[in-house]
């Protein structure tokens, strides 16, 4: 008898790539997908995927694992806890973050982030590099040789006292990204407004998590949007922003994506999910829904789904911050602290992929072409990862089987990470990842995990110019941009 | 030894898709594609491709061929002649018209238009159905039959003496089509406008071809666009603006899918690559690059690429209007006529594809995909053509093999359509097509044509929700409008 | 004895311009302003005005007065009883119509109604010419003539079956105001989308004068607004733009402006003081609020007030249409007709004045000056009335003394045209006109009117180019319109 | 004989006010406006008009004068050498700054500028208030004592390395304003985009005056435009903006205005008559017209020019800032400094009337009322001088006699000032002042100046709300800004 001609044939699924959908087989051999069509030969491994759906595993692009910062908040995840949960969930790569705070070396950062990771992923991971003390030495020395390494990204905060970067230094490091080719990313938010308005609600004594969100006033958010909109514009840098939360800021970067800049962004399930009031509740419960920027109003979750829609955004990532409910996390500053000591975040890396194929697919908001760009090939694409996120003969074989029809409750008792907790908890979603591949290897079948910590593999990314340009530089919007652009 | 696992097997490209590309194989079963993928089992046929591009067939979702009004101006194509060209050019399937005019009977219409089709074309085709007669029986009896025979879209003048609706019957009209599913395309320009100027242009004595441009005011269009966009607002009913031209024009049609609206939209090469100066010949020179709208200016022809980009526009189509330059076309109203009496139109059925590989893929403004994505899997969505425009197990193999080395320079001697010119001689394009296969057959071999008239097929196209919506209602942009589309 | 200084002297009242407030004195000699100051001369006559406001008198430049038509609704006032009301409230000018309506000579037209107010009116007034049959006579002989002859506005109607234009007509209409230094006015509503939706809504029931409203959806209001401002921008002509009532629509005005472009606005009581469910009532009641457009939102209402605010509307006109709540008028077409058979229009000539003094200065909105800049200074610039409007040395001595304590309800039997009702009847006004003055002459003294029928005069008015210029032809908005502007 | 009615009649002028203009004689008795009227009776002094215009004195909102700070920069003016060339240019009021710079007592600043400005004064005055220490004591106390003595306007740095406020610090500046109706000033730049442009020039050896130009990009101004735009809707507190000198500036400030937002703005005539060419000069010549922002492309003046024909600006400054070119002045850091070394600003006082004249009256730009309202009711309104600005009886009595056809080249020998030179020399204006009149005294009479040092008068300005309020808090633009309004 013939050898098979691929490890694993998925048979007879309806296969969702970013712009197809179609009935067919997908034949993975090693680590790859080798083949998609219909009846294809054997496989030493058959599934029978009648009645399923097969997607691209999910890239969460956006989260916070294993803060190593000396001072100040832990997080509650270690890389096995939080990649499991991203496994369980349906995500087989994740882009989070090395973290460098004041005084640190940036060098030693990344490294002690890729000896976690590298120990404890059980899937495929990169790092945005956070940069909160940009000196000589981090710029001109650490920066490029970490691109050059493979790490084609770069966070930096305009708001959060300890890391945040003023102008100055934000055009220094996007001027070091624009020559090494590397994307930045941005949290926008207005620093000044923000902690003036926490400030004097504090002094009055409006100190309930519910205050967080009149904390963080719409305009701080489209300020910044439009600040760092211009830098963009001034040096011609890439720039992607972080978990858009208002209609006003969607319509930021619709004006300017229409002007050819490079402007890309992203937003995440707990602004497409909640509203502001899902603060407001007795006590410090609120706190479970702590984040920034905060849940907006239903005008604004329209514009977001719709800036998914015309493609101004390009993903939607977790933002999983792992803070546990307790003394450990949200609870370290005390029983009854005031909103602006609670850590900020909430965890979401296990739960992003079914919510959005419940919204998107399930109820029928898009298609699952859509929900394939937004979680996988949007990412892909906008974060250099040329061999993720779509099924494509030569892809990496990350796969994930939804049974399109199970029906299942969140609950705090699901949760594989840390936190123990879930925002989403109470919600009921339709579609349930069954299977998931990562690479080749059969890594979730069911409630069992089959992978092991530190199987999951470094993705060096390649810098240079983005993978989806919006434009190119436009010289009657401003004549002196060239000028700037020059002085790189 | 065993029988061949498919009919034909492409070996070895570098296939494109409308969002990957990668090396490999792809294999032809019947009429359909069967498999893609690496290293696929042996073809009863076997074409190598290394260091060949395979991209979908194109399609042209624009063109005028075989026109068969009474009096007024004849187009100098059959069916044989336009799809042939086509062929030559890469092109697999077109979307024409069977075009009403005053006083005809719409069913009849298009059982002519379907009989020399059907007689003639070596490609796959469909219609638009022109309606310049709205009357009771065209909108009430002939119009729904004819939709849900697979006629699912409907073209409408809002210029042109003979054929232009009044904005009541535009609205019926759209009324018909919302009911049914169908979508609405719109040349739109302001009449008026264009009659008063060019009225006042000949009396004054400038008469040449250049005035042409002149007698169309940037504000014609954009008028139009203004009056057609709000009646789709008005019916939530989809709407796609032919042939945008203006910068102006395009930054409407963004707001309008900013705001939700059903808004989708074409441009033709002509835009892209003429300018208006193009008309400014001595004599009569100028009348093969007479069109309208008219090519614009640089600004604009930078607008456009940018809303192609942008995903603002779905399509690039040919608005193939075949006119001899002699007396049998351009030059049918005399040596001297004023411009207002030459014919509009171009040929481009034959050259679109190549122009588009030409200046998107070989001169790198954008990428393979995106090449795909105007010139094939844009107009299938948009035009409900599921089987068409990509390539992917199950879809029609329509394909093109692509030289994308070979450079040609463009001249009339080249032409197949019966206008035996080209307003593009001169350019020179790198890249070109090779191989042509349409449903598994290999229809263009070099110079070699292989399709027999006839062969060609009639594409039913299933009526319903438009495949990409734009946006749902938005019930704050208009209140009334909900009321407006209850009425329907 | 020294002969007095002045024929009358209005001593010690609160004197407002359109720019300041001061106490002081207004001395008037003959029929013009002779003075103003502290402690001026004896007058013959003196008015102590201790306590009271002091404004110029008002200017209503929209009103129907005496419409000949032979066919179709007559208006229920005579000049005099029009114009006896209007100076009752305060409102010494007036812009009244000359109605061509198709078949009609326009030199006869404006000769009968020229017949009719100077044998009625007792207040000063002109006309704007309606031009409804723009032949090659009323175009070249007549209508140069007229305005030569001191008519120096004219209006156009897009929607009404039997007095629109076309588009070419419009354009034809505008170039010739253009050459002779006319404003032209218009009523802007797309009537295709007005018509469309009342013949829908009748086929199905919907005939009661609530769907007047539902008839005039927002965007018929908005589209003919985009197309009236490309007509001006193609032929850089000022157009005045009439009754706005949507917040869109004001945009669009404000937009138009800041490029550059010659476009003016009014807007009227109607719509800052009702909102659309006015015409929800029962049976037929409704009709007596039923105007075109029809009143909207109170988010409109907003737009409106900041519109004006902001100088992008110049006046606040009444839109008279005097039609009587009986069979004679609004009744007309029997006991229950539809409404696209009810008389559009509201009387307003009375109570414009009192209703905004109420609105702007006794509820603190906005103050003195603004107050006369909407009712008197800016219609007296739009259409150059260089005589009337304020108050300054030489100016006509048109002048209304209130007393800003009392408190006025109107009721219909206050009211003095012959429509015998007001729209406005149970709303309670602070200030009210005690005293007018007319070139001189103190025409309304407490309830006593002192004017006699025909003593009003014609003003007749200069064309050239309109007295507030917003801008000047902006070359880069579009190059055609040179051109196009060239061919007048 | 009687006594004379009045101490001055203006005979047989044609007055302008601000909206009107008309031939006829201004009384004077005491320091105010007595009468205005046709024929008044005889003056003590009576002044032949005829052939002249008479214009209200200028009041010039903006200029830098007699600078105390004790290290950095010297101006070159005393109060009493900037107020005579103002005089001398038709300029009858100034607000000038009482400057804090760090460290300082804001209280003891203002009382020494005050003294200088007493002593040396020949015009009247007032002071916006610079903070650059927003000390606990500097809120709490100076600020709104000295605002209740009648300091009602602050004016911020968003740049400049010594005096500029960080966000909160602004913040916390505006809600002391807002609690005591003082208006809020603004120099809108963003500070790192300048530092960063201007370090990296400097290093590449771009060191000459006309880098000044590059290293203020564009973005520079928008940026903290949208900045301050959101920070005065955040609070709800007035705002003008100083020297705009961008179209999108101007773009930014309309569509603040249309929004409902508090925001007013200044332009100047250097951002008016010069675009950057006018830096590049050889050597270091170009530092005489170095300010900032620099002068920026002619479609920029275009923009200016509008937005002060649409009122979107309220007045015309001559932001004086009088350094001499020599080593006390531009040249005080040595022969062949870097561009950031030479101190920024030029002197205006005195010219920008005749500028303005000429521009906006001589060439028939605008026409005498918008000048007026430019250069003297415009500053009067948004600063609080009720009476000063316009021609009315009961105002101050500061008036211009002009000779609208003289026709003066301007040049160095004619500067009044310390700088002892002015930019616009070269250029000749048509329209002079010639007679200058100050609450009553004739101060200039041709060449000869006849006021005393400290004969000028401070002008107690009342807080309260602005003048001329553009409009209300609109709730639906940001729930939350009622909120952080409540917060004050």
């Amino acid at each position: 008898m013939a050898a098979p001609a691929y490890d694993i044939v998925i048979r007879n699924a309806l296969v969702a790539t970013s712009t197809a959908c179609f009935e067919g087989d997908v034949g993975v051999s090693g680590e790859r997908i080798a083949a998609i069509g219909h009846g294809l030969a054997q496989g030493a491994r058959e599934i029978d995927a009648t009645g399923k759906v097969l997607t691209p595993g999910g890239i969460d692009a956006h989260a916070h694992i294993a803060q190593l910062s000396g001072g100040g908040l832990l997080n509650a995840d270690t890389w096995e806890s939080a990649t499991v949960s991203a496994a369980c969930g349906g995500t087989t790569s994740v882009v989070a973050f090395a973290a460098q705070h004041q005084g640190m070396d940036l060098a030693q950062v990344v490294a002690d982030y890729s000896a976690l990771a590298a120990e404890g992923s059980v899937i495929d991971y990169a790092f945005h590099l956070i940069v909160a003390d940009p000196t000589e030495k981090t710029l001109k020395e650490h920066l490029p040789a970490l691109i050059d390494a493979g790490h084609a990204s770069i966070k930096a905060f305009m708001t959060y006292d300890k890391v945040r970067l003023r102008d100055e230094q934000l055009l220094d490091l996007m001027a070091v990204a624009r020559e090494k080719g590397a994307m930045v990313c941005v949290h926008a938010e207005n620093h000044g407004m923000i902690a003036w308005m926490a400030k004097r609600l504090v002094e009055r004594g409006y100190v309930d998590p519910k205050y967080h969100s009149i904390a963080h006033p719409r305009v701080s958010e489209t300020e910044a949007f439009e600040r760092i909109v211009r830098m963009s514009a001034l040096l011609d840098q890439p720039v992607t922003i972080f978990h858009v939360s208002t209609k006003e800021g969607a319509a930021i970067i619709r004006r300017a994506r229409g002007e050819g800049l490079k402007i890309f962004a992203e937003t995440c399930p707990q602004y497409l999910f909640f509203t502001k009031e899902i603060l407001d509740r007795p006590g410090i419960e609120g706190a479970k829904w702590m984040f920034s920027p905060p849940a907006r109003e239903p005008k604004d979750q329209e514009a977001l789904w719709r800036a998914l829609e015309l493609g101004d955004f390009q993903t939607v990532s977790s933002d999983h911050a792992p803070y546990a409910f307790d003394e450990t996390g949200k609870l370290m500053a005390g029983p009854n602290p005031d909103f602006r000591q609670i850590a900020n975040g909430v965890p979401g890396l296990q739960f992003r992929m079914p919510l959005l194929f419940d919204a998107m697919v399930s109820k029928g908001r898009f298609g699952l072409s859509k929900f394939v760009a937004v979680t996988a090939s949007g990412p892909a694409r906008l974060y250099n990862l040329p061999n993720k996120g779509d099924i494509a003969p030569g892809l990496d074989a990350d796969l994930v089987l939804w049974d399109p029809k199970r029906q299942v409750t969140l609950e705090d008792a699901l949760v594989r990470d840390k936190t123990r907790y879930t925002p989403y908890a109470g919600m009921t979603v339709t579609g349930w990842p069954e299977t998931v591949i990562r690479r080749g290897d059969v890594i979730v079948e069911g409630e069992a995990l089959r992978a092991a910590p530190g199987s999951g593999r470094f993705m060096r990314r390649k810098a240079g110019s983005c993978a989806e340009p919006t434009g190119r530089l436009e010289a009657e919007l401003d004549p002196a941009r060239n000028f700037g652009a020059t002085l790189l």
